[in-house]
């Protein structure tokens, strides 16, 4: 299967699958605001992921569309509080108004509060799931969203506006804010099988830690140098937050070569692993830095 | 024991888990919100009906401070979202500054979306659970906090803002926004036990619905009658904001009586389970009508 295939075949069946996951709801408005922030449009990467690591250990055909659905919807929860006029105030999103332009801030902040608790009901309120698949997905999905992970990235982030950062801060946030929903990906498509190699756990986790990382250098040089069309917000909006990035810090060319440093790190886990080149999990470590938008 | 004693007792050692489950953080502002927001007093009501469930059906000690914590956890979060200027705007929580008063507004955000994250990791990584306890609570948690729980029955209050609502529309309304979570603890201290029978999670559910409406009505009375010193918030401030309550609809009086009939359906779920006036859920729905903040 090519990559493009891989890709669209999973945002299709991801897309399908949220949407059946929320058609009741007591509040109408709610549902609505749910179901615009999780439908709009997006990569659908972490979905990926979790699809790609869940066939490499060969889990139950579409086991992986349960974990996959709660990383989405703690990603897109995260983006709707991250859009909020008291975090980075942004009016678009993927090109369209973000969840409170479009509904109201208050709406915003409930829409996102319920995501995140939906992300939880959906895996523990899985049948084809054991108990002890329930309880290590919750614990890895909740350890990497909390406060020592991605809300604990996006705080250090916040704190760091105006600020220039060394290298190691800003990796270390990233590797928080970013990284730690990419790692879980992979970790929680490995954990579809019901008893999964700690060693590939641990290999897939290191991966993912290596392309997060690139996965954000890839953003910050397409923000400089992508189109605001691709883009869906205003191209060089991060030189102009006065964020630190790695594009600051290292320059378009040093960045880039970080980045293919991080790519190469991921690839030498799936070596050893004994994976090539042929392998979906390399073809999306080359994605990360390849696309464009 | 006398319910001043098991409500003292409950609270401190509560207090000092949950002192204990946030000693470190990456972030030291996100640190000092969380321990800021969930030390800052309160009842810890949920925390006694999950000690007294979890006694009634003889679970190993100790172990309701995991449930207990996570709902305080969730409760917490609510309320320092429930306190944002896009939503209530409350300046004062229990007589103290909100959380976005003392910290800023971002941070307020932050901290809710990682106290929402730690109650389910706190959960899913405790060792004294099976696995099965464990997907049985989150799945429970989950869904009472989401959008068909806590979360629904918020939205469906904002949007009742300058309405006058029927006495159905009212109790449906908390039955979500206040009552999920209490019926929770009930059955979540029930579930520490780990093959808990069937119909006394079912009664015990139904007696947290009816102390929870019990909880809300009594709580409009409190908002007409009681002192601002004592709500640690201006009195009548519900009546200012054009709020549909109990109070509105019934009378000081026909409220009274409404809440008084909640508790009899409390006791009759107390009855049937054979437990009398000396026992702790009994004693506990009575307070629930007769505290004076």
């Amino acid at each position: 299967m090519t990559l493009e295939t891989f890709l669209t075949e999973t945002k299709s069946s991801l897309e399908s699958a949220l949407t059946q996951s929320f058609q009741q709801g007591v509040s109408d408005e709610l549902t609505s605001a749910i179901h615009y922030s999780l439908l709009n449009g997006g990569k659908r990467l972490r979905p990926s992921l979790v699809r790609a690591a869940s066939d490499l250990v060969r889990a139950p055909d579409g086991l992986w569309l349960i974990p996959a659905q709660a990383l989405e919807m703690i990603h897109v929860y995260s983006l709707v509080h991250d859009d909020l006029p008291a975090m980075d105030d942004d009016d678009l999103r993927r090109g369209k108004p973000t969840c409170h332009r479009q509904f109201s801030e208050a709406t915003a902040i409930l829409a996102g509060d319920a995501l995140q608790s939906e992300a939880f009901a959906l895996i523990a309120g899985a049948e084809a799931l054991s108990p002890r698949q329930i309880r290590d997905m919750v614990r890895l999905l909740a350890q990497s969203a909390g406060a020592r992970g991605m809300v604990g990235g996006q705080m250090i982030d916040l704190a760091s506006e105006q600020k220039t950062l060394t290298l190691n801060e800003l990796s270390d946030l990233h590797r928080l804010k970013t990284g730690a929903l990419i790692s879980a990906s992979l970790q929680l498509g490995a954990l579809c099988h019901d008893s999964v190699d700690v060693e590939i756990l641990a290999r897939l986790a290191r991966y993912g830690d290596a392309i997060g990382l690139a996965f954000q250098i890839a953003d910050d040089i397409l923000d400089v140098t992508g189109t605001t069309e691709k883009l869906g917000k205003p191209q060089g909006s991060d030189l102009a937050a006065e964020k630190s990035t790695y594009v600051k810090l290292l320059g378009v060319d040093g960045a880039r070569s970080e980045a293919l440093r991080q790519i190469d790190c991921a690839k030498n886990e799936l070596t050893a692993l004994k994976l090539g080149h042929d392998s979906m999990l390399w073809q999306l470590a080359d994605y990360i830095i390849e696309r464009d938008h």
